[in-house]
């Protein structure tokens, strides 16, 4: 029996792995037109300048919980983060949430500009599929990842939970409201995160939608944290504007709820992922270690 | 032997079976969450609002050169009209082309607002990967087309087109230069709409290139009569503002040439692309009738 490594190392081991794949998937400047240049230049500023690759790292543990192979994992932690990234750039447009600031940096259309960030979230967009598409080992699986991926961003997902949000700047939301965008915004893509582990391995059909329903309670439970974090820990430690929720006016559980009912339902739902993870047992330990400190993070 | 049907018949055909598919693949405002009616409206709007289906009807010719069932193109041929109209959205934007006339129509950011058409593009990209991830019957072959259609959206294909356009409005651009634009920016995806349909089929790999030779060329001869044609057709037959290039700057085979070089120019890319059809007789023959259309059209 060898001994289990402390979660801090695999967690460390997990973030350079993903980051050594994205150096290598993403359009090296050199590799382009000339022309081409600065919007390579902008795929690989908004995704290799910090993050704390939480979405990738859940890819992995769901995908070590499930039995699978880290090297066939690469390609969805690297897609995950991926579309993560792209949807950060265009969530920060002018048009959109006009934010300046994101992983304390300028945010890409400020960096750049807004043709660019428009762009370059695009090619982030149309890369994080060429990359799941490129696994020929296992068309089946690509095909699946594929689908849940394209799912956790459209209409159906990411997306829709943005257009919620848009929405929610005008008129107060009733909290069923801001449940469901929570469960689209962020929820859609960390589920998706755990389903592309989950489907990488070995499990039965039951045992991979119990990981897919711990994954819908931990994306609820880290996008409320997210709400209690915007109102409460300075710009500094964000990396983005501390209270730009409030500023816009947007409906959140803790404007609706106060500050310590928010957090109280982020625990909440983290006791629910968690209690998904039981019948796991001893392999569900490295998941659940991670769900929890997505949730009792500081920033 | 049957008698071949007329051409307008296939392309009358293609074009209606095509917009079927893309009404029952396109979310239906009635399925999404009230505030995400509006994206799903705008979805509909820029996808089902006109345009000619060329890509589509590239797909199914090729296709049934390759002896590919109607059935199977389905998916591919709706995939690359959801690209196209994503990639018109996201060209449209003030901060891009600021165009606000699109097949007759305001163009999305002017029919609803920025915020949605930016959200409206990425949601149709992400459908494409979406709907061709679906068809589980041949995962190998899904696969294929996910990494045909991504290759040709991203940096290394329309977006990196689109960039090097950008460019070309604050400098003269080298025809060769120009030649590289239009490959990328246009080219790329009609030659992933005629590969789409060449691996859908039983033609060796030898045929494939074949189909792809010719898929190159029909994208560059396509792209110089669009020059050709926005300077040169009014507006209310284009769909879009006549003369918006040489407002913008922009260098064009028109600007570089003059009209009539211009012209003959896609009629040089035209005779290539036929002559890649030769090998395969009478299979090709269809689709030199829809290059020829595509090249010779007058919007």
């Amino acid at each position: 029996m060898t001994a289990t490594p402390p979660q801090d190392d695999v967690a460390a081991h997990d973030v350079l792995r993903v980051n050594t794949v994205l150096d290598r998937l993403l359009p090296s400047v050199a590799d382009v037109d000339n022309d081409v240049a600065s919007l390579a230049s902008a795929m690989r500023y908004a995704v290799l300048g910090g993050g704390k690759r939480l979405r990738p790292r859940l890819v992995y543990a769901a995908g070590r919980a499930a039995g699978a192979d880290l090297d066939v994992l690469d390609r969805p932690a690297a897609a995950v983060e991926l579309i993560h990234a792209f949807s950060l750039i265009h969530d920060d447009l002018p048009a959109l949430d006009d934010d300046c600031l994101r992983r304390g940096r300028p945010t890409v259309h400020v960096r750049y500009d807004e043709a660019t960030a428009v762009l370059a979230g695009d090619a982030l967009l149309a890369l994080a599929f060429e990359v799941l598409a490129g696994s020929f080992a296992d068309a089946a699986r690509a095909t699946r990842w594929v689908c849940l991926l394209a799912r956790a961003t459209g209409a159906f997902g990411m997306i829709g939970g943005q257009m919620i949000d848009l929405a929610g700047e005008s008129r107060r939301l009733e909290l069923s409201a801001l449940e469901r965008l929570h469960r689209l915004k962020a929820g859609a893509l960390i589920y998706a995160a755990v389903m592309c582990g989950a489907v990488a391995g070995r499990l039965g059909e039951a045992e991979q939608r119990t990981l897919g329903n711990f994954g819908e309670e931990i994306g609820l439970a880290f996008q409320i944290q997210d709400d209690v974090l915007d109102a409460t820990a300075p710009t500094r430690t964000l990396g983005k504007r501390q209270g730009a929720d409030e500023r816009r006016g947007k409906s959140t559980y803790v404007t609706l709820l106060g500050v310590q009912a928010a957090a109280t339902e982020a625990a909440k739902h983290l006791q629910l992922a968690l209690r998904h993870l039981a019948p796991l047992e001893e392999r569900g330990k490295a998941l659940a270690a991670l769900a929890e400190q997505m949730v009792e993070r500081t920033f």
